[in-house]
């Protein structure tokens, strides 16, 4: 099942997908968040949806697609979880997942334009495999319990600037991690029985130049590892967000220029979607 | 003005105290959130207040105390902003303010039980001054505009789990930083003309004993840099909460042992109030 929340900004409606056609969700729920989530909200839809319940949407293919979950509490963010990226970083693969938060109130749409900062010469991609969380998980015992506590998964984007996050920071990455705008997110949630999370490919192009292609099968630590260890530092709500890391080939490489003003990133995961994001100058769209 | 929240955990109702009586807010709000704060809430308060409009809240001595703000989007914590406590942890004072997150869902009321994660040896008590935003706060112009944004003072305390922060980490801190219960928070919201922000004395005591005895003063970055630098970085949302750094004085400096089950740690910032926690294992009290 792929839900979605159509809409402008901050008056999305929430929708399925499915067959083709746009389903309006507004009989079930008023939005696709945390609440709706703990609450067996994903069964309620799946319901309607098989009983015919749920009225076509018109005209959905003209909306705005915003982020497919609101209001997370917390966006937890993985560091260094691919080999081939901890290397172009300079660092060796971590022995225990290395965490980061992202402000909540960076969660966009996957397609709204991004600011880049005032003065920010690395503005930086980052594709993802995010997880929405469904439960609350605190203290799980083992990997074996995480996918009972997952709602789905959803492409995103942690985009950064690396002045910010390595020079500015003293070291603590969030401060180049969280600009308006700066985790977009969807097309859709992904319920996990369509998703073969651990053999995703997953790309990025800049102005149709290829830079990421790698899979989920080269993550250092997996989904299920992820949510278990994560729950043993901090209680994950349900509707919040991991962004499981990202894969070799952004600008911090070395290898490609870092973002400027008119560029345009893609993004797209095998069966979660695409994005595209045009990046524009402080002062201009978002900024 | 001084603004709490009373009641069990999740129930808690607003008041203010005024001349050693506590008013209920319920007539004016359903609870002090972002939403209140920037609606302009305060001066309702205050108007209401001098009218003599509010109920006295009988028993108001007997009820919990929970944290003066509800549901921030974002806890900011500044590291190393005391030169002492830099140095204590093997640091210099840092050139920039050194951010990192915790979950809101740390943020506790400032009497309830803290619990010592499950194998802790390294838990640290962090006496703070807290921030409180008001107004939405992005890309402040300077240090001038940050008090406009304010919507007052609390007394914090970052609990720290040190082997979590340091070692676990990967040297990211937000993985030692936010275990459930690990920002007690008030007991009152005190709002900007009754705090002398830069000059009040903070201190923490561990059973009886003192730890940290510093005042704010001694902030490398004081208040108004630390709202205007960070809202470089992030967008501040009303509600949200910056931690200000803490003195030296923790156990992490090697003088003193760390938190053991049993442990009580008292902390006090002048005119924001006092909070006492008892350090229990997991699986007791909140675990």
């Amino acid at each position: 099942m792929k839900l979605a929340r159509l809409g402008p900004l901050g008056e999305e409606r929430p929708v399925v997908l499915d067959g083709g056609k746009t389903y309006d969700l507004g009989s079930v729920t008023a939005d696709i968040d945390g609440a709706f989530l703990a609450s067996g909200g994903l069964d309620t839809v799946r319901t309607a949806l098989a009983a015919g319940e749920l009225p076509e949407l018109e005209g959905a293919g003209a909306q705005r697609v915003g982020a497919p979950i609101a209001r997370p509490s917390a966006v937890v963010c993985v560091g260094m979880n691919y080999a081939a990226h901890a290397a172009e970083s300079g660092a060796q693969p971590p022995e225990r997942p290395i965490l980061f938060l992202k402000t909540p109130n960076t969660v966009s749409g996957p397609d709204d334009a991004v600011t880049i900062p005032p003065g920010s010469e690395r503005t930086d991609w980052e594709v993802e495999l995010a997880v929405v969380i469904g439960t609350r998980a605190a203290y799980l015992g083992s990997p074996a319990e995480s996918m009972a506590h997952v709602a789905g998964f959803a492409l995103g984007n942690d985009v950064s600037e690396r002045q910010h996050q390595l020079v500015d920071s003293g070291g603590q990455w969030s401060k180049g991690k969280c600009a308006p705008g700066f985790n977009p997110l969807g097309p859709w949630l992904v319920t996990p029985d369509e998703v073969e999370h651990g053999a995703l490919r997953l790309r990025s192009r800049v102005n149709g130049e290829p830079r990421q292609d790698s899979s989920t099968a080269d993550l250092v630590f997996g989904v299920e590892h992820l949510v278990y260890d994560i729950s043993r530092y901090l209680t994950l709500e349900p509707g919040d967000v991991i962004m499981t890391g990202t894969p070799e080939g952004v600008a911090l490489s070395g290898r490609f220029p870092y973002l400027a003003p008119g560029d345009v990133v893609e993004l797209e995961i095998e069966g979660l979607g695409r994005q595209r994001q045009e990046y524009v100058a402080f002062g201009d769209g978002l900024g």
